[in-house]
């Protein structure tokens, strides 16, 4: 008892503010202050006000449920109770001002769409005590954009703890400590995302809207949904509504246009893009059940010599009627999403299937090309469709790097081979999201899925632990020249051995954002705070107690993110480090 | 699609009946049978049927929930549509006749006690058609034992399969393929465990009952109850309330003599065990916030040298009013759980610990002996407390091949370390339980889990798959004559890196009884089934298209256990085989 004692003293110090992502600037005091039992968060007065209070309804009742439901104790061995003196004798926090500095408001549906070139800081300051004139004392955010203000009252909802109320009554204490606070906050990297994969096994709208909250709570801004794939063409695309009814696993498990509408709208009000992935040429078996004409070496056997995974099967190239539909399908699901980026995917182009499959390889004899050639000719196609759709495209790191196709400078490439290749595609001038598979895979250390694969290992073992994800750093090896063309990144879960059932505790294990735990949380600190660290810039060891926080009130508001340690640890930070 | 059609065909073959674990002795037909609107659970007439139906209401009321929410249509690709015309004129099974083959009838709670010499055999039939001189026909269950009739209800639940009604009517249709059928059926081992740790991190009594009901649905007879350990102490002990008062995390988080009641009868209805396991010397911190006075070394720095994780402390050997406190606290935790079977742990005991805390020393010298002879001492007081409880004494392995200790050849020991040690505890004439952590070990493959620990690697990396745990032999390196000692295995869910959120999903891979996926069911068949992989009685090419099954079900039940491969896959057995 006499240790825990000692230890909550020490933690007063330590535990300033248990905010995730890291601001880039926090100042804080050593007072507390106490929300008012009618605390509210209100527009300031003013011309905008009005348009405000319209545009940001939805984001203040979103923060008033948190701020009712979150019931968040401190992370200490007594949780909280030596706070309760000081917290009880606080001042009173009546309300939460918000102000936006723009002369310009924009629409949330504007901003999300020029989220990557946006303006995502905010100011948020909390006092210390009333003034003399005034009995109670209100908190400031400010921001030039809407998606500002929604992450800085993320934050402000953060900053929260709990106690419960000591007569039993009602309702318990709400309070921020470590006032006066101020924090001055924007993002390192424009993009920061978490991709899902919704093809191999399916998932249903409202866990992808949960996982958007949770995205939301670590700032995360892009749902890179990968919703299409060889195993289920899950995704209705109006000009070929066959594709979808033939190609998803059942007709209970479509993603309608309406209900891709539901999933932009809700990651709108969040600040949350959609960008939307329709993989091609590869990836793409499933297309055969409607449309068995486009795909070469359908379910060609042994199908490893035709493709990564089980079915093979691939978009045919140098078939103008296949380029056509492909075109036509990215039109159609262009109009889908909101991020003004799209991904035509790219990966894991076989050779092979196109070489044995009669009619691709009459293609090639007659017009005497390589199999990059007709691939080339068939991604620009996609491209220019994209660039007409107001889409600027987004591919994986194969077409440039192993194909070098020569594809327009404005496309994204996405690195998740390995992280190494990051350099090679930028001294190609092509912007880069990270989504290193060793740092950032999140489905990765449950072993082979194969089936008749008895101790079977996996290329992408082991498991990435949280501590892994978060000692990325994303520009290492990159000129000072280069740094610019980094966007962003993101945690991916791919889904051949995941599910709605683990969705959760899988993502969310770090990456500031995902689902089976924090580890979606830890890449999304990464891309927010930036540093390295080697660099000493970013330190796992005082993140821990940070994302324990993230951790427990993620869990509170649902989301069923794994453990990092004993709860005894939790409580305890710095005591379950390891002896070096 | 003609693709699809010509896999049927084969599926009908090769997945007679999608049961896990496999009964020792299956035969089947290709006929149809439907259950009838009606269909009923019914003791047979007879002199015991009264009796026999007051025991068995609660199983028979749990088969028919199974029976009117298990929904689960054929895994193949059209979902057993193929199969409609045959169901739809199907003969009528109109119900299940339930017989027990004894002359003596012992209640549930005997058998519970018993079940590592109990009877767990069963016998079932499921006719083709309806004979001449009735219009509808009746499936037969018999045992000797209630028990048995428990595994055989939870069999027949397993070989129902479900088509929804072609005309929207409320219901569908439920049949079973593949009749007449006949099933003989035994354990090939008695004791088929599933441990939880709920001292890292608590979990609520409704995750453990779900718990329960996953384990009663692979016939794992045991739950092994981890219950205490160094970070937590949260069970009621009568004599000192005070170990969970101030051991517990909270006073929310305390297992109450009445919750552990709770388990035991929730378990005793589906014929599990609780065996609880108060762990001792080691691992037993948390008792000193409430009894200082027992703890050697309590959290001595640094804790590495005193113990395999923070905080350090154990109880205090040579001290004779530490070992009557600890012989009393398990004398009360004894008289809670209902296996004859209880563990007083052992594991992990450091001798550093004792030789630097001032009192242990003083003893070790005063009587002129060794850390190793007080620890003999000690133990075999708790032994003699646990034969006076009727309980049997089971330990882990270290206590008699690292500290040699001279128990009692009735001793139970759990092997955890290295399977490789099975032979040396036989060698001393001990009875095993298999537990080895390269194979059951749940939990093992995050990564560690201690602070300031970037990239970290654990010693239980990497994850266990379901079929490395599948691939276990039981009987390895063992003489002819030592194959009685094996009593069993588990599979074992250590909680630093597990919490209620996560149960599910990672106990429940493989092992044919656990939460986070269908692990914890691999397991279950091993020790059910019996055979060896090597051997050729266990292949994991056979056992997946069954898994999935299981594991589709499960979820229909309720538990979020993880996808083992691509929806695709499941309906597809043998397509995403490895190719060697």
């Amino acid at each position: 008892m006499l240790f825990s004692a000692l230890l909550i003293l020490s933690l007063h110090v330590t535990r300033a503010a248990a905010l995730w992502p890291r601001p880039r600037s926090l100042s804080t005091g050593s007072s507390f202050i106490r929300l008012g039992d009618s605390f509210e968060v209100v527009a300031e007065q003013g011309e905008l006000a009005k348009e405000l209070e319209r545009r940001l309804a939805k984001a203040i009742a979103r923060t008033s449920r948190h701020l009712q439901h979150d019931r968040l104790r401190r992370l200490t061995p007594d949780r909280g109770e030596s706070d309760r003196p000081q917290v009880e004798n606080a001042p009173i926090l009546s309300r939460l001002f918000l102000s936006l500095n723009s002369t310009v408001v924009g629409t949330l549906e504007d901003e999300v769409v020029n989220l990557y070139t946006l303006d995502e800081s905010y100011s948020l300051s909390v006092p210390a005590a009333t003034d003399a004139t005034s009995p109670t004392a209100s908190a400031h955010l400010s921001a030039r954009t809407l998606v500002g203000l929604l992450r800085g009252l993320e934050t402000f909802t953060q900053l929260i703890y709990f106690l419960p109320a000591a007569d039993d009554a009602l309702d318990g204490l709400r309070y921020i400590a470590n006032v006066p606070l101020r924090i001055e906050d924007r993002p390192a990297f424009p993009y920061r995302g978490f991709m899902l994969d919704t093809a191999r096994n399916w998932y249903p709208i409202e866990d992808i809207l949960r996982t958007l909250d949770t995205m939301a709570s670590t700032k995360v801004n892009t749902f890179h949904w990968h919703i299409t794939d060889q195993q289920s063409f899950p995704l209705e695309i109006p000009t070929f509504p066959d594709l979808a009814t033939f190609g998803a696993y059942s007709a209970d498990r479509i993603y309608s246009t309406v209900d891709v509408a539901k999933v932009v709208e809700y990651g709108q009000d969040l600040g949350i893009a959609v960008m939307l992935e329709v993989d091609m040429p590869g990836h793409t078996a499933s297309i055969a059940n409607a449309y068995p004409e486009h795909i070469a070496c359908l379910d060609a056997r042994p199908w490893s010599t035709y493709a990564a995974e089980p079915p093979a099967g691939q978009l045919r190239l140098g078939r103008p009627d296949t380029l056509a539909f492909s075109k036509r399908v990215l039109q159609d699901a262009a109009k889908l999403s909101s991020s003004a980026f799209f991904s035509s995917g790219g990966d894991e182009v076989n050779k092979r299937c196109y070489l044995d499959d009669p009619e691709t390889s009459a293609a090639l004899e007659s017009r005497n090309s390589t199999v990059d050639e007709l691939l080339d000719e068939f991604v620009r196609g996609l491209h220019e469709t994209l660039v007409e759709s107001n889409k600027t495209p987004v591919v994986w790191e194969e077409l440039v790097l192993k194909h070098d196709l020569s594809l327009a400078k404005e496309t994204v490439v996405m690195v998740w081979i390995d992280s190494a290749n990051v350099r090679a595609v930028a001294d190609k001038g092509h912007r880069i999201i990270h989504a290193a598979s060793h740092y950032f895979y999140l489905d990765c250390g449950a072993g082979a899925w194969l089936g008749r694969y008895a101790n079977g290992t996996s290329w992408c073992d082991p498991f990435k632990t949280w501590s892994k994800s978060y000692s990325f750093d994303p520009l290492f090896n990159l000129t000072r020249e280069q740094h610019e063309l980094v966007l962003g990144g993101e945690a991916l879960l791919w889904s051949e051995q995941a599910g709605p059932e683990t969705l959760d505790s899988i993502a969310w294990r770090v990456w500031l954002v995902l689902p089976r735990s924090p580890r979606a949380a830890a890449a999304a600190e990464v891309f927010w705070t930036g540093g390295s660290v080697t660099e000493g810039e970013r330190s796992v060891g005082e993140a821990l107690p940070r994302l324990h926080d993230w951790r427990y009130r993620a869990v509170q508001r649902g989301v069923k993110a794994i453990p990092l340690q004993p709860h005894w640890c939790a409580l305890r930070p710095g005591q379950c480090d390891v002896e070096l």
